[in-house]
């Protein structure tokens, strides 16, 4: 234990997690680290990483940690966060790196956590898991969201923006809505379309004979989302399906007029040049 | 000039046309090969590759080769058979390498190049395009759609069966609306999607203020294809339009059915874990 160091718990302990923990660790913002995970094996491999310091049994058992840090999928955080809420939590912090913000908020309020609450999502981390692959750079340079709920107090957004800086991210805050419906069309609809169109190529081996052989470079590309993780990615759909479907419809319009558009060849291909500049003005930031 | 070896003219010396160039003669397969490109630059560029032998100053200047290769985007093969046709061709062999098969074999027949013409895909390249990155090993183990027309006469695809060979290329013998139903799905729609979610994106900037800091890996690998050429895709698309609106319908369906599955959190996470299982196993054979 380091004296006058803050004590940060890791619930859920896997890419994210451990991530988190050995960027504290590096950049001396913690003391001890304890860490759960409900896999025995990847509350072992965190350790075996030095990500964690010390196994705890259950989550309700980080309620003494001066900051509790939620890093398990979604729906485990929203439960989590009832347990901590009935358990007497005593941490000055609590956070989460879900990738839907709303509803683990209104989790936090409902839970009596509202004012040492602040919902975070660390842009890092999409098809490897596991704290085996866990890094102290996972974050640098990154976009690291921060959502407060209307009672988050100063002080513990004082604390979560220490946090932040210590692992080299870029704060920026945002409201929990306006992040969702971000996130849904940057992150959740290329997923939902890459393990769609996945579905839909396999799901061609009897009508046609040749799919196998034409899948190439362009498939492996679209679809490589398609290998994140199943649990995950439930429920980041699942809680923000709403935000998806407003996305997939605009996707299918704008899809549907660039075919329209190849009825002059010429017109589509100044269209499609114009969408190659932007997307490499988009990407700019991130090479 | 290696005598009893065909001479083959490329017309188109891109990354496709070029990389023929090169295996043909790492292999043996052909004696001089003659070039053309509309851009004086991609045939310098195919020349100093070592891809090219001698510049042809128009398409028609192929008409003497033993075998003439059609290797530029769609729309140029198409006007480029109705010069072959029109300038006495003599060539024993013509084909082409274009991503869209049926409106090729219709205008080669209605060139009266029928008997003499195969049309060919071979799955490779995606976003890098040019000569420069052209090279002999390309096509080793990848599939080489071949569409023979119903007056293919078996000499033509005596020809070019041993020139797929010689690529190294795994030849597939396949009906051309076939084939165009089948890359729809497994090439086409995956392009549509990757721009038209970039288009989407870049398209926020007013409405939502933080899109760019929204944008990470999983962003980056679904818009991977909206990087390739504008000329080569928007005549892929105008060429196969109907068959990717087809998939794009389904898509939507299957991806509202995955938003649909959300309710149940559980029910989503068994159906993503199949969806990445056999998404594996549809990528096997290219790892």
């Amino acid at each position: 234990v380091s004296p006058g160091k803050p004590v940060v718990a890791i619930v859920g302990t896997g890419l994210i997690g451990a991530s988190l923990a050995l960027a504290f660790k590096k950049s001396g913002f913690c003391g001890n680290v304890p860490g759960y995970s409900r896999r025995k094996e990847t509350l072992e491999q965190a350790v075996a990483a030095g990500a964690v310091d010390t196994e705890l049994e259950k989550p309700q058992d980080a309620v003494d940690a001066d900051i509790v840090m939620l890093a398990a999928p979604v729906g485990a955080i929203i439960s989590h966060l009832r347990v901590l809420g009935s358990s007497g939590c005593a941490s000055r912090l609590i956070m989460d790196v879900g990738s839907v913000k709303a509803p683990i908020l209104k989790a936090a309020v409902e839970a009596g956590l509202g004012r040492r609450f602040v919902g975070g999502h660390p842009m890092a981390g999409s098809i490897e898991h596991g704290p085996a692959h866990a890094s102290s750079d996972l974050f640098k340079d990154r976009t690291f969201f921060l959502t407060p709920t209307e009672e988050t107090s100063k002080e513990a957004l004082q604390t979560v923006k220490e946090l932040v800086k210590a692992v080299g991210a870029k704060i920026v805050e945002i409201d929990a809505d306006e992040h969702d419906r971000t996130v849904a069309l940057t992150s959740h609809l290329p997923y939902l379309l890459s393990a769609a169109l996945s579905q839909l190529a396999s799901g061609q081996s009897g009508s046609l004979t040749h799919v196998r052989e034409a899948v190439a470079g362009a498939f492996r590309s679209a679809t490589h989302l398609a290998d994140g993780s199943p649990e995950m990615w439930a429920d980041i759909i699942s809680g923000n399906a709403g935000n998806v479907e407003e996305w997939l419809k605009r996707l299918r319009e704008l899809a549907g007029n660039l075919l329209q558009a190849g009825g002059n060849p010429d017109r589509l291909q100044s269209i499609l040049a114009s969408i190659r500049d932007t997307h490499n003005g988009l990407l700019e930031r991130l090479s």
